[in-house]
């Protein structure tokens, strides 16, 4: 294939990935669309009512350019969070943030610390600016926070990545043992502490904004693509001192975020009454969850995020076998774990009842075709 | 301030810059809503009825991630333009896309050729990556295309950028011309043909496809934000081949458009009518601007955009307190190129009447006051 020859080195040593396989693809590959779209961990309940008008309004103004200091939106977030402006960054959604910060951080060759399994498109931001990974297997399916931070200080690490609630495996720790992890850290390591997940969370697994945010080396990133229900609007954002925060003005896309996906955002966060509606509803589907795989002979591990990993009780292959059934035989779509010992589970995300109903009717037939 | 101690060097190095100061900005410090907003080149025709439509429908799909492949955008896309999906790659607006392309091709230090008052915000990324800028003049307010030419082989540059028709002044290449200096270039520079404009250009001023579509080196960036009158839907695309197409899969936020944007854009492209129906309005409005400017005794430039830079006749002093007081005294948001000899010039983007109305009212206010 013909191709521009004078691209970097590093460039020309990168696989043309793609970190996930989207839904669409696999309709397109099926040629039919999908019955239930429970793989992706976005939230099928949806953003509330107040927000699809919000969207439907700003519709007539997506000709004009986003505000490129997102001042609306950080000014929401702060009376929202009881932080100041100052303190925050948005970027398009946390894997565009993660991008950037993997970029204000590392040079190639420089060693980057995450968790064996953790999530995928972090890895791919890190490969993609020539870092080095060195990873720290699960323990008892949570992140390992003492392996974490004993790996940080072997490697000299820059930055190291965690998530509270975890993806795939749906744990998470206590807000103080968090507290704890991040003041050990070398002020010289930038800890990445993904929140995607914090609306669905038990409120004590989440550090209070003010114990974290005078920490110049600590960056939370949020997004309202989960319990928001607005992964299409592609809104992230990040909490850290604002020193911090000012780096990403240094090398963000300013004109980057879309109208109406901000206009979402805001509308988002000034319906709280249905976000508690809808975490509700995560948590009851969460249960619903765990009682189909339990009805299943199936082990579901606790969680605190918007899907459970459900622990299939056999090797990889099993699990693969189940994904692959459940979208083959039945129009489901689920994904699971990439990575031993996490890779015996499927993951679920919660959704409405019909795509529960689905997954019931389903799953036995599965189970008992693979035998 | 409380910042991270161990960003790269180079991210130390930067500026916070914003390339551009928001209109949004502006209202915010005068404490008053813009009354013509006509300084960013944006469409205040807007999009088409269709595209609003759609975009209301796509409301209820923003729980979605958009397709990572962006599958259907790209066959759209092909299917207008007489060419195959795989020569074209997707991203978050022709500023995301310049980000990614200098990330693919630029080493710190490396030299990149672009003209001397071309965009910043291309400018913005090359500094982001540590590129050195080596500049061309202007020649007779058009991009000097020999001079970029010879610039190119004397540095040996890996990246060369041109617009074509050009902003910030409105001025263009035959297609002809545009193919030789293609050809002329060394396989070893990108050419980043910056086509922004595409659509309000004569035709004989854009290169067919196929001209140029074989060329490894040469990527062509297009966008909906400017005749499709969609700049807050963040939807650019580049034109090239498909090797070089590929590279962008190996940094690119897979997971970055958003949905709404995506579906906005899709169905823009199958809105034809409406697109004809704004380039003729465009075009009259450039001609209702070159009035207006010409009606004060300066001097409007021919332009291939939907903006026209007029020539004030005297320095960058006097075009800046044109600017300045057509915001301060009448609420009239224009711009100006930033760097001698063009900045004796003001721009102004083609709007609906209404604002051509207050342009016309304002500006002899303006002049007069002025002196």
């Amino acid at each position: 294939m013909s191709t521009f020859s004078r691209f970097t080195p590093l460039i020309q040593s990168l696989p043309a990935t793609v970190p996930f396989v989207g839904p669409e693809a696999i309709e397109r590959q099926r040629g039919r669309s999908i019955a239930a779209r429970i793989g992706a961990n976005e939230s099928g309940f949806g953003p509330a009512p107040s927000v699809l008008l919000a969207i439907r309004e700003a519709a007539a103004e997506t000709w004009k350019y986003a505000d490129p200091e997102n001042h609306d939106l950080k000014q929401a977030l702060a009376g929202r969070l009881g932080t100041s402006p100052g303190n925050i960054a948005v970027g398009e959604g946390i894997d565009g943030l993660l991008g950037q910060i993997v970029r204000l951080v590392v040079e190639p060759g420089m060693p980057v610390v995450t968790s064996l399994g953790g999530y995928p498109t972090f890895n791919y931001h890190v490969a993609g600016h020539g870092g080095r990974l060195a990873t720290v297997p699960y323990a008892d399916d949570r992140e390992d926070l003492e392996g974490l931070l004993a790996t940080v200080k072997r490697e000299n690490a820059p930055l190291v990545y965690f998530a509270n609630p975890d993806n795939p495996m749906g744990s998470w720790w206590p807000a103080d043992r968090i507290i704890e992890f991040a003041v050990a850290l070398p002020e010289t390591t930038l800890l990445i502490l993904d929140e995607a997940y914090s609306e669905t969370a038990p409120p004590d697994s989440v550090p209070s904004i003010e114990s974290l945010i005078d920490r110049p080396n600590v960056i939370r990133t949020r997004t309202f693509s989960k319990a928001y229900g607005l992964a299409g609007a592609r809104v992230g954002y990040v909490l850290t001192t604002p020193g911090t925060a000012q780096a990403f003005d240094k090398i963000r896309n300013h004109f980057g975020m879309n109208r109406v996906g901000v206009a979402a955002a805001i509308a988002a966060l000034a319906d709280q009454a249905y976000l508690e509606e809808v975490v509700a509803k995560i948590t009851s589907s969460r249960d619903r969850l765990s009682a189909i795989a339990r009805g299943n002979e199936l082990l579901p591990l606790a969680s605190a995020t918007n899907f459970v990993a459900v622990d299939c009780g056999r090797d990889a292959t099993y699990a693969k076998a189940i994904v692959e059934r459940l979208m083959g035989d039945h129009g489901i779509f689920i994904r699971m774990p990439g990575v031993a010992p996490l890779n015996r589970c499927i993951r679920i995300s919660a959704a409405p009842e019909a795509e529960m109903k689905l997954l019931e009717a389903a799953l036995p037939a599965v189970l008992k075709s693979l035998g």
